[in-house]
């Protein structure tokens, strides 16, 4: 089964090497695709999200390469195992919650994913580490081209492809890139960030896209507009405008920290090591925000007793869905706590006796 | 000169090694007295203070023998000091910051002082680790005696000692034992304490006697009675029904915690050893709060990584007036929050390295 192959190791979006990878995490691209002759999803009935979902899955699978493509039926796919797929942005929270005939098609490097029947027929998506919009591009739009021509897709000559949500009519792109700004949060001057995001009609969102807070030191840019620009815009925009420009905000801030207050910033670093080597009990949100604290730290050089592939794995490993399957079992809020804190002191003590 | 005789470490009441002092941190017994044919310090004038400073300080020097006694005159004592003697428990807060003539003659061991002209001409006091009332009383009352020999005390054949404060009449004793409580915070039943101790018409107080919270976890018990009872029925009462019950509870409390709660009491204490072992800025109140947890957990069992002497000598030694005086100079409340973190720093690798 795929999730016994993904789930100890981060797919590649996760190696955290990807281009500027100090700052920027992961780059997405997803599209909006309905099939021509299939109603909304809203609208359709249980048989029509049958035969949709069935005649998706066997153009997908025929595209696909035996071996290295997996088709998850969300129906048959465990409580546990969704959460793992959610955190590991293969699949939406909704996609896991919802009813009715629907899956997901994963590429081995979990790079690609196709949710099937989520809020449109199909949500095709690419993710990669650090900075690599041009390389996402090229990949989904082969992919696009590719199902296109063996589905016929909802598509108007004056709007563009139709899709469930009004807003995501056109272009049905969305482009994401998720940001590490730790420094701009310190300095309380992230809310630059959101301000210049929301002149240039950007969204900016937490860790798990829609519906999430940006809390935390995590936060996801994605574009408003779908309608009236051409794909090449909105992704050349996020390439030499706004991704440049958060990053130059975000280094700004650090060189500040490590110039002007590097023993508060060193504070915040180490306590967090502290708190991660030492915790007998903590909460997902806590380890992010320790992580998160080290994750600057190491690449400012400001800690070296942790490398960046245990944190790296540590903000996977550590969240619920994972942290459940690793232990084989479903787990009570309390016993994920300190079954949390265990794993994360066996990491840092493996970290720091091989160092 | 005496204070660089003793800055450096701690005095005999510190060493916490006492009777029961995994409870008990020290007990004291103070005598207030009054000599005769001079107004009490509020209605004397400057050259009366300077008078009376200089004749009982001549009678102290008389009885103590030389090399083991150092009478500190306050005014020619810099405020650096002064905080280093409020810190050891040595002078109160009260005499550190008045004015006129006054002293304090010290016994090299530091189980011994005698404020001059404090609130009362004399306050005599006699300080040890754990419980040691019977020791205390012992040493206290020759004190007394010998002092008697040779001052004329304000005494009232009906009404005992006089005092300038009437709650100090009869008597003129107050006993007072420090206790480390963290169980008893940690599970909320301290309160318990407060109202047992109000029904003995004790008075709880914090690390530093009057006019202190009881913040933290270290709690001072003190007799407010001082007339129409005698010394020994004060003393029995501490001895036989006060302490022995506070003791129980707290006994109680921290068996509880290991047999119900050991994740969480461990995480308390492995936080705060992290946050110890790590931080680069830490005020006095959050060092004093993780040493208690450090100190519950050495006597419990729960952590070997480091030893009951450093943390007894970072109670002390980390403090603002002895880090400062550690560190040669006047340090900005910032300064001394990074000083602090670097000397705890430094006990905790020289301990961990040797263990």
């Amino acid at each position: 089964m795929i999730i016994d192959d993904i789930a100890g190791h981060p797919g590649e979006w996760l190696r955290g090497n990807g281009p500027l990878c100090d700052i920027v995490i992961s780059s997405r691209i997803r599209l909006a695709r309905n099939v021509l002759g299939f109603p909304f999803l809203t609208r359709a009935s249980d048989a029509q999200k049958a035969e949709l979902a069935a005649t998706i899955r066997r153009h997908i699978d025929a595209e696909a390469t035996a071996g290295d493509w997996a088709y998850l039926e969300m129906a048959r796919v465990e409580e546990i195992d969704q959460q793992v797929l959610v955190e590991r942005h293969l699949i939406s929270r909704q996609h896991a919650d919802a009813r009715g005939s629907r899956g997901v098609s994963i590429s081995r490097d979990e790079s690609v994913s196709i949710m099937v029947n989520e809020e449109d027929h199909l949500r095709i998506q690419v993710l990669r580490s650090g900075l690599q919009l041009d390389e996402i591009w090229d990949d989904i739009n082969r992919i696009d081209d590719r199902l296109e021509e063996r589905l016929d897709y909802a598509f108007h000559p004056r709007y563009g492809y139709l899709t469930a949500c009004p807003t995501n009519v056109g272009t049905g792109i969305r482009v994401s890139v998720m940001l590490h700004l730790p420094a701009l949060k310190l300095t309380g001057e992230i809310e630059k960030v959101f301000r210049a995001a929301k002149d240039m009609r950007l969204a900016v969102r937490g860790l798990f896209g829609e519906g999430t807070e940006a809390t935390g030191d995590f936060f996801q840019i994605s574009n408003q507009v779908t309608l009236g620009r051409t794909e090449a815009e909105i992704i050349n925009d996020f390439k030499h405008q706004v991704i440049p420009r958060i990053i130059d905000f975000e280094n700004r801030a650090r060189k500040a920290l490590v110039q002007e207050r590097a023993n508060a910033l060193d504070d915040r670093i180490w306590r967090s090591y502290g708190a991660l080597r030492h915790a007998r009990t903590i909460s997902s949100e806590e380890t992010m925000l320790h992580l998160s604290h080290l994750r600057m730290g190491i690449h400012l050089g400001r800690i070296k007793l942790v490398d960046m592939k245990t944190v790296n794995d540590l903000f996977l490993l550590s969240q619920p869905g994972h942290l459940q399957r690793l232990y084989g079992a479903k787990l009570s809020g309390e016993q994920r706590s300190a079954a949390r804190a265990d794993l994360i002191r066996k990491h840092f003590e493996a970290c720091s006796s091989s160092a």
